[in-house]
């Protein structure tokens, strides 16, 4: 029967305390289920009394048919990023506290697992992107950051959208988010809300120097080009994709355009996103 | 010669000081090239020594193969509401104030028309949004309001996309904006900036009681729903759809969502949105 | 005993479903406790269980030695202003829902009551404003607003400090809070949270077109005057005064300025403000 | 007749392209006057037309009248650092470009100096922050920071007010002005302006996590703690004060309170602080 999603990877949360009991339980029933359950490798190290097959996230990218991501948004974008390039579904079992990505909640897991599992899901596809600097590209699913290093002073750079020249800013930085990352960093940053089904990213600045540089709203499909000023010292700025920073830059040019790749996240069908902004965010709920 | 913009409609500022001279000239300049010129008819009360054919906007808007507005971005977005249900192409002409939609200066007005005159333009195009409310549909290039009328009290009202409960807000009101209008009052509300060519529309709380109720830009092609609470009286507020504001409404439900026809705004080839903004909001420009 | 507070004023909430189970519980407790209890006469009016003296407002101000005000913030607003003139205390009482000037809770109201009339408390004084307008004057504890009325487009106005010009200012109106109504509308429209005993004025623009209008926080005893433009027809503006709207206006000039007396809010001993933000606007507490 | 100015320090802006002209100018013109005139040792170095004498900062404290300080903001913000501990008023001339600080223009200056030499001008006080760390003592007129360093991670602090917890916070830094730093760092991280009169502080939140976190205004006489959450390594977060980052932290406690010395401010008469807010911001000017 479970012929859409035989073989299933199990992804923990990755540095930090295990969530061994979810963990138990989820492979348990899948295995009862009859499933094929692969645990990735880094997850398994913490999780001793279980005996299933090893494989790296490539493995399960290549070979498995549903990745199940246990732990908090975090582990998902890890995962995410790290399973770009494979066409491999996400499903994101929190433990115990809300995420944006990870809406299934441990103690409703059975029942929506088995029921995505079944073929009662939604499909939801959120693109990343790509930065590529000195050559060397970085994938984020929420935001890359161009930001001040090392520093207490502002960094200037000038910023093209699609070639054509948007401004010359004076700023902590820059952040470009997808409408995934919109209710992330780019959120504390005074950015909008941008729905997950946009095909548009956002450039919000990082404490401008300059009060009318608000955010900008753009196509998905743009090319945006951060040129940081030759009066900024190399050692003075970073590029931080979804918070990994990157190694120091020899060039000052950064180009971030949409992952060729899209992320699938399956969802149980009384998903709503909405939902989760008012739980998330306090947000108003029907008066009663 | 001039075969693909015959026929040419002038609409000038309405309400207001005419801007005579600049439109004397401009119809000499066409009479001149041998296009026909038609004189919206309010336009040509105020301008007693232009002796042109005269027409309404609906006359021009089925007759006419460009109009020519002469005056501010205001002008420009009542001469593309009333043109709204036309296929005409619109070209805006300033009167020394650079506007966001009316980007040819007065003093480079020739050299710029018989450019697009003689087939050498860009063609953007911007959507408008529709509100339908007690059965009647009113239209909007930059935005609808919902807001409160009449008292000092906030107003307490439901949002809805493609059906999903978005939230319950206790604000002064809410814009919802095209890309088109997030450079107006969207922009003083806090909204972030949408590129004019994205297919997107941004809701933006007024003095929300809630501070995590911030701008959300949604999908261009979804259907907005506004119900304003049964607590609010309908005399304490109205909708205004491009600062026209509409007549008492009886019931409580607004539904915004896009128009069925675009509007086509024509352009120099040299035309640049970022080029705008830089001017109108004193971003950087290149370091020199 | 007790001796510091022998005569107690007992205010409702005005024009709402009546509180009446915390009302007779409360006025049992004071009697009991030997107390002379006045009830305010339009509480009484929904009370008729209770037969206790009644009151007007005034007459609670001039002979009682304190005041309780068991409702909202609003209840304790109406109070501080009507008894503006006296120099009574208040203390106030929630029904359920933390006020930022209602901190007793009713579960918790006989222990706190009990400790503050026994001498144990803390005396806290909050001014109120004054906006004189057309020869009358208004009283604010939270805030006066200047703001635009009956129309969708925005105001013009000037704003002058102790005689100096401001600015000339494009909104939908300004919000002149006090440190109490800095957590109210004037948090709404983007204004910072001034500390209680700060002796400051906070003027906040609501929706300005100018996007570096930022609030602007000036001492407490400054005279602020708000002019507003000859373009703007008189029926066009207001001004409200803690939500309550003032007649139409006459001329277009509005004085503000602190008012003569201070507010005296008692509160027990562990009363903190801080408390009070964190509860009420959710922030972080101690880690666990 | 110059008797109450008479010995002169003049100060250049350090490490930068030097106003040589201005400063010769400007002490020929003190000099023709009858002043005795120190000129500041490192402004020296690159004025080597000039045979004045020469002193240090300190020198310049002890012995001067009045230090006159060309440059921009930064220069003045580094001479009253500099100067704090001494009764020196100071007085800042521009290079050109008006400065919240420098506000006598060069092209206006002798007029203006000639004004205040003579005894015709205003002086205002302007306060200083001292920030305690590893018991060390920095002073800032504008700000004191404390923000991540080295990392891209928001860091998590709590803050006290006078002993009273006031929240954990999690976010990029937290910005502590003066009234005088509210138009610099603070206002790009959405801070108000504060009158320069005003004895206050501003807390701002740099991208906080928690969207209510908003900029508090406390008194100016308050003792501000922020205690680093013994999570965050000492490598990854700094203190800076105006702009000079400090020493890596060997504690996680910094203590903030106002500097026991004021900084004389001198300008000429007709000084108006929101002609400069006007100015800076590009406020609306009287219509015309």
């Amino acid at each position: 029967m479970p012929e859409k999603f035989h073989k299933v990877g199990l992804i923990g949360r990755h540095g930090d305390a295990t969530p061994q009991e979810t963990l138990v339980k989820l492979s348990r029933f899948l295995l009862d289920l009859g499933h094929d359950v692969l645990l990735e490798e880094e997850t398994a190290l913490r999780l001793t009394e279980l005996t299933l097959n090893r494989a790296t996230l490539d493995e399960i990218g290549s070979s498995c048919d549903l990745a199940i991501v246990v732990g908090g948004d975090g582990t998902l974008l890890h995962s995410a990023r790290s399973l770009a390039d494979y066409d491999i579904p996400l499903l994101g079992v929190n433990l115990g506290r809300l995420g944006f990505l990870t809406d299934i909640s441990p103690n409703e897991m059975r029942r929506a697992i088995k029921q995505i599992l079944t073929g009662h899901y939604e499909e939801e596809q959120r693109f990343l992107l790509t930065a590529e600097v000195d050559g060397t590209f970085y994938t984020a699913l929420n935001d890359v950051v161009i930001h001040k290093w090392n520093s207490a002073r502002m960094i200037e750079f000038e910023v093209y959208i699609d070639g054509s020249f948007v401004d010359a800013q004076r700023s902590d930085g820059v952040i470009i988010s997808t409408p995934t990352g919109s209710t992330a960093y780019a959120l504390s940053g005074g950015g909008p809300l941008l729905h997950p089904s946009l095909n548009a990213i956002v450039l919000v600045p990082i404490c401008p120097h300059t009060l009318s540089n608000r955010p900008v709203v753009v196509s998905g499909d743009s090319t945006i080009e951060v040129r940081v000023s030759p009066n900024i010292d190399t050692d003075h700025f970073r590029v931080t994709s979804d918070g990994q920073t990157c190694l120091p830059l020899k060039s000052r040019e950064i180009i971030i355009r949409k992952h060729p790749h899209l992320v699938r996240l399956l969802h149980p069908h009384d998903h709503d996103h909405f939902n989760i902004l008012r739980a998330k965010l306090g947000w108003g709920d029907h008066p009663t």
